[in-house]
């Protein structure tokens, strides 16, 4: 069986990239161009509790570090590098080989080699911490306390696949095969937004990145920028995959569901244009779905203009009792 | 009982220092000073692994922000600031009072403020994960492949008291209440060496923080540099309080003990001046033990110039079947 420092260098170490000292020393080091800034962010991720024993080890690299990846693309940064801290119960290596693969690739995809680790065994279940370092120039970061009211929000890609995949998988939804392999994707290989982030910077005035739920993603946005929003649930850009499931589940995902990974942002009505055009240099879809407002409260409209009644909760890792 | 936002407002949100971007938003931001390069490094720790669940979570809290600091030390990195990742099994507010205020007692000692985090619930065991970043001129890191042939290998502070500590409270050796008390701080509340990794910029060739192991990390720094070594036992900085230990039992301490949080560093013979000038600034101890050389291996001699026949193997967290 191999050492750690074997295991570590087989599978997570690359040369890295001209200026950067990687994997193999007390500190990961990087260079900052003059006038930028460094964003970083972390995560960490837990066996039984943000993915299932069971997943595609492949898969599970990937989103790994995408969850990061998509906090960079909420801020407007361009990545730099990351580093792993990785707890294994046991050591099998054809799980790692593919764990890393699917890291890597999302890594080269985005530009955002893997500097530095740690790697230990764990008692019971998997662990995984991923940091990420991006640059920003000074002042130009979208964050969640720049929106004005009258605003335009808008979201990103799809809404609601992810929950539903989840659930299917989780057994909370009976069995239905056709659903999961239409939603299970989105679940599985989120695709943070990274272009889509750096397309805004100068046009958006916030954005977030939608891990928890829209609903309570918006709400840190309106929280911060002490203002209030009107949605209207006819404009979400709802998976087309869910057109088959009840209404009530369809809201709850659509306006609760996390694990989603698209931007929420918003940005002043006068700028439509310059969204889209960012949008179309990024490859994304975007859609506007409501507006901000100067008074509190967020209210989701339905298509006869009646407040819905009941709003899904967002996702709380410690709920209160 | 209080919602995760609320609990992470409670112990982890302090205001951020000006030019910094603190908790609460998708990424914290930080600047870096032109000509100088970002250093970072994170560790994960994990309950029954790297600390008994017992431990006082106050020290805990500083430990595991200090032995990320103990790797800008290794680089000579000034530290700016750092992120945690934190899953806990439940939700006990007087032990996260406590993990906080160590946490934040050794941030604000080092000038190295919490900026940004994930908490979350786990299935089983308390998991924390820490990433530090400094900043290093460029070309000025200490780095472990910058050792030459004929380099003094220093270490600093003390060797020993941590790894007899651990192996006291894990049982392995009989209830010892005096030996305990005198070693349990260095296990427990390990120091640093902030001070010191900058007062040998420009002075040391290469240094590693002891986290595994004398041995073993020296060789790190040998197999980076592509040297041999010899050190003489009887001029390690052997703790006071194991004076009484049995003389096999100290060895290991001394040579294989982990959990040390020291410097070893090499510099040329010609810098010895330096270097204790550089210990004078940063009020720290330093003891050469030892020479480079170009031929590969490691010896340690005794006080007869012999070498010891028995060399402890270093700490692998997945030992060789």
């Amino acid at each position: 069986m191999a050492s750690e420092f074997d295991l570590i260098a087989r599978y997570f170490t690359r040369a890295a990239p001209t200026g950067l000292l990687g994997v193999g020393d007390d500190c990961a080091l990087f260079p900052v161009p003059p006038g930028e800034q460094v964003a970083t962010s972390t995560d960490l991720l837990l066996e039984g509790r943000h993915f299932f024993p069971d997943v595609d080890p492949k898969a599970l690299g990937h989103k790994a570090l995408a969850v990061n990846l998509s906090d960079l693309a909420a801020m407007g940064a361009r990545p730099i590098g990351c580093v792993l801290g990785l707890a294994l119960a046991r050591l099998d290596e054809p799980w790692l080989a593919a764990f890393a693969e699917g890291f890597h690739a999302l890594a080269a995809a985005h530009g955002c080699p893997l500097i530095g680790g740690d790697t230990t065994r764990s008692a019971h279940d998997l662990a995984i911490s991923v940091t990420v370092f991006g640059a920003v120039p000074a002042g130009q970061a979208l964050r969640r306390d720049g929106a004005q009211a009258g605003d335009d929000i808008w979201v990103s890609g799809e809404l609601g696949a992810a929950d539903v995949a989840y659930r299917l998988l989780d057994g909370q939804y009976p069995g239905n095969p056709a659903m999961l392999a239409a939603t299970r994707g989105a679940l599985e290989w989120p695709q943070p937004q990274v272009a889509l982030g750096l397309a805004l910077r100068g046009v958006a005035h916030a954005a977030i990145d939608i891990s928890d739920g829209l609903l309570q993603d918006l709400n840190h946005i309106l929280d911060a920028s002490r203002l209030g929003a009107t949605l209207h649930y006819a404009q979400m850009p709802v998976a087309g995959a869910l057109a088959s499931l009840d209404e009530a589940l369809l809201r709850r995902a659509v306006l609760g569901g996390g694990d989603v990974y698209q931007l929420c942002f918003t940005a002043p009505a006068s700028r439509r244009d310059a969204v889209l055009a960012a949008a179309a240099t990024a490859g994304a879809r975007v859609t506007c779905i409501g507006q901000t407002q100067a008074q509190a409260g967020l209210a989701v409209l339905d298509s006869q203009g009646q407040p819905l009644a009941e709003l899904p909760a967002g996702f709380d890792h410690f709920p209160a009792a």
